[in-house]
């Protein structure tokens, strides 16, 4: 793979490029507030046409409210001899994220209680968080902390923890219909990959993806810091969320494995059944699972409260991987070519659900005479091809009950190929749209 | 098995009989319009009541027009000797059906684009149609095309495609209730056993049959052209398709598979559920599977605008056995035991749609008391027979919302056990018949 | 185990104090009518609070009439020494329950017909009944029977079939709400006991333990003889019986046997749920089948009259053990640890009954801020506790729409944990109760 990949080469493989993101953003240290995420949007402004929000901290949203802004500029542990024997700058994964600022001399026993590691894992970095209570601490592999000696040692954290603001940002696409998709992705993860830079860099493409296409459907595409970035955004645009017809949430989409499709709260919204059509018809093997509570913001997003029709797409899933939450979940655990895949598997999805609608056969009793509008095959008795299969699909079941994807779906046929064939019969006069549910 | 099967006989063990009419309707050259179709159906007016219609070529019906009536006296392909190396006497599969007329001499190089043949099954002929486009071949055995030298070549097609009629059968059956069951089968299929054969002959063993009984229900047996049969008998009767409550269409049924039963378009109604039942208390494995819009009459019978309750029963499934339209389809590939079971299974189904009713149990408040009406066991403590269970079955559910056809379903009894039970119980005054739904 | 076991190691392990009431039961000769009942009752009525009702011989109930009442002091079949070679003093099944009298003498030939054994299971002795049809006989060990010679026997059945009364105990525990949970179990079977001193034993236990319970619900618990005492009960509680919600039929539950559900006619009730719950939480395998008119008195509370919502618990299933209605169903077959297991399935499943119902979340726009209130773990990036996941299901899933068991069974949660979720949400203010569905 190649960093040099051009406009044109792009479009027939945009893996490396989105792999060349994924890097470039990698070593920024991001948070539920703070520089890092201002950073990480500021780029992604340069491939989209993103807004940007900030929300001052103290700011009520639902049973929230908005914490105070951390940023930080350094932060180790220094043994007796002055050497770094934790240090910030070499992996910003070292830091607990919203450590509150610390510059004190203790002694191992005293700092034991502070340092997070994995004994099962020795030799990976955990990711730990305190948002929501004033703490401190490092993460470090455990074999390093074996290797520590007792004895004193200089304990810095350089952070501020300060009113300011929590920031998101927004790029929204018109489309000619109000409804709107929505997708989702948190950008409050540090130095970890797959979890979720590879859901940030999907999203961004796709947004480039489809600004560039003609919409029917309008999108909305949000970069925010986990839970509390979502409930911010739910509870400043109650109204708008009514809008929103179909969402997903991207994380964990970058890694090595199939996809993991996650329902839903409704269980069978259109986006549901779109998803799991399109990864029917993937070639890799793909799972898909119910709904629950737990997760990423899918959470929100499917409150009682809220209920909107938002599943989450990710490939390996969040939590169940050993290389989640870790130091492990590094630019190598991500693949261009799952990027690009994901991407692809979006086109498709929202391929579905742009021109997913119900048409009526106007020739419903009895089949149309295909063959004399040229659209069925000359010699009879052999086979039948598959578009001609799906023409035959459509036009039984265009009585105005189904829409193209339920028709896809009980056909066993790709959308694509029932899309097709409705256009064909569409221009040859024999299916006319039906008008949308109330 | 004798050919020689008198009535007596035959009732015991019809199959031969059946097997020595489809022997002689084997020769005949059937196509969708033309001679063989009325020489088969003079056949069969020999066992049922046979109503021969006749509609004009050129006939509006709906989207499709009756094509010129086709008539062949002979064909050949004839060597530099004289020799007919492709001999439509021979076999009546040789010439595509509906070709038009041809006499000229050509080189194999010319004549090559209009042969048919099976490279992957070399000894067979295939079977091809060309109706609703003007054209001309011949069908023959790969190895047989393989044997041709470079040369000069006869080639005649002695027939005439002109104007005339589309004929078709219908045997009408009243019962005492205008509800009809439709059975229908394709005759244009010209010398191959198991489809078609095999249907028209099952369907006039069971109008046979149903002749000599009392029926509530009236029955109607259609022998038509395929596709454009029924769609021309359809735009004829459009009112009448009101009244079909039950439906089947019947072809490949006398092969030596366990059955297939491919359901209506619906799904669920009744004719779905009682082939279903019927299919699963045989001693043999069958399979049942969607509705497609693709196969035989069924397509036409389950367009949206008519949606009738038609389901479609084969053994071997249409297109998915090799001597599918091929000269293998032959006399030897159908057997007689297997038209006998599949007439006895239709018997059983039609019983089915007979008696399905739903009763009213006159003493719902706890069982009744069986044994003092002798209809239950004297000596308690050990099992219970089966008859007495189909009772138990029937007084639990006769509260007006399930049929006999639910309670042998739920029950997993066989529908005449719950039938016999349920006339016990109605002699005894423990059922009352409910008003038939609205 | 040890009978000596006292009230404070009843309530460890009350599986020794059940077996000891079992085998108190065991030697009285019941049946449907008669002494046997009375005294049994009796021992019953020193456990829990009994009411006993005498039906007299004669009153019609439904299609029924309660029969005259049987008692037997004594029977037996003499060789011609004298010597009783069957005898009704060893063990009470060797009369056929409800047999009249007999005193004569006749040869092996006559006597031969009224004989009954279990030629597969030649040591066991099979029980029998004839309740319905006025006869006499008797049962033995098939090998007993092989070695009895012929000659003249002299039969003595010292019994009375008089009229007198039908007896069943009743014991209601009201609770603050008229709904009630029916418990039945027939008393009627004589010395076997897996069918059915293992139910009573299991229901008196269960009464006892909820009589010193608050309780939401009413529980009714009857001990009536099997077909005809529910048949007698419904009759005599038509109204009553509009109040029970939730209902068990208990029998065969003491074997060494996983459980075996049988769900109540209408098949999604909320006991078929509840214990389908209960039991699969259980470490043993279970087994759920499908409601069937056969069986014991949930016949008569599942006629279509009444369709109550009544299941029926076992362990193994009754007619389907080689011990069952033999000699071999003794006290060394049930087992007491087997017994109070199923004591504790059943305070399980009323635990559910009792605190089923729809909670509403009052924050119900994205989740509530549980770590505030020190309801969810500080310190994030790792896994979730499982009280953490049953809050979240709970909050989720409160929109008015879902129980707590509805709840239990989506989360795969056990019901105790999102009832312990919903109580520490609904003290911190977050969950209300919703009014009871109409």
């Amino acid at each position: 793979m190649s960093d040099g990949a051009g406009p044109a080469d792009e479009a027939a493989s945009p893996g490396p490029a989105m792999h060349a993101l994924l890097r470039e953003l990698y070593p920024i240290c991001r948070s539920i507030t703070g520089d890092g995420v201002r950073q990480t949007l500021a780029r992604l402004g340069q491939e989209i046409a993103l807004e940007v929000h900030e929300v001052p901290s103290g700011t009520q949203v639902f049973d929230w409210t908005v914490p105070r802004e951390w940023n930080i500029r350094d932060a180790y542990v220094k043994n007796a001899a002055g050497e770094r024997v934790i240090d910030f700058r070499r992996h910003n994964l070292h830091v607990v994220s919203y450590s509150v600022p610390v510059r004190r001399t203790m002694s191992l026993a005293e700092l034991r209680p502070h340092l997070h590691t994995l004994p099962d894992q020795p030799d990976l970095i955990p990711y730990r968080t305190s948002y929501y209570r004033e703490s401190w601490g490092f993460c470090l592999a455990h074999r390093d902390l074996e290797r520590l000696p007792d004895g004193e040692y200089e304990v810095c954290i350089d952070a501020t923890l300060a009113d300011g603001h929590l920031t998101y940002g927004e790029c929204f696409l018109p489309g000619t219909s109000p409804d709107e998709v929505l997708v989702s992705c948190h950008v409050c993860h540090p130095s970890l990959c797959d979890d979720n830079l590879s859901g940030i860099v999907v999203a961004t493409f796709l947004a480039r993806h489809l600004a560039r296409q003609s919409r029917r459907l309008s999108y909305r595409f949000v970069f925010i810091p986990g839970t509390i970035g979502a409930i911010t955004w739910l509870s400043r645009n109650e109204d708008r969320a009514q809008a929103i017809r179909h969402g997903l949430v991207l994380t964990c989409i970058g890694d090595r494995a199939g996809f993991t499709y996650k329902r839903s709260r409704r269980g069978t919204a259109t986006i549901d059944r779109a998803v799991e059509h399109v990864l029917g018809h993937l070639p890799e093997r793909s799972t898909t699972i119910d709904f629950s509570p737990y997760g990423y913001d899918e959470r929100q997003y499917c409150s009682p409260g809220f209920d909107l029709p938002v599943g989450c797409l990710m490939r390996s899933h969040h939590g169940r991987f050993p290389q989640y939450h870790t130091s492990a979940d590094d630019p190598d655990f991500v693949d261009p070519a799952q990027l690009a895949g994901a991407l692809a598997t979006l086109q498709s999805v929202f391929e579905v659900l742009e021109h997913d609608r119900a048409w009526r056969n106007l020739n419903p009793r009895c089949e149309p005479q295909l063959g004399k509008r040229g659209l069925y095959g000359a010699v009879g008795g052999s086979g039948i091809a598959q578009l001609e299969m799906a023409m035959l699909w459509v036009l039984n079941l265009s009585d105005g009950r189904f829409t193209l994807l339920d028709i896809a779906q009980r056909s066993a046929l790709p959308f694509a190929v029932i899309r097709h064939a409705a256009d064909l019969l569409a221009r040859h006069g024999l299916l006319a749209p039906c008008e949308p549910a109330g």
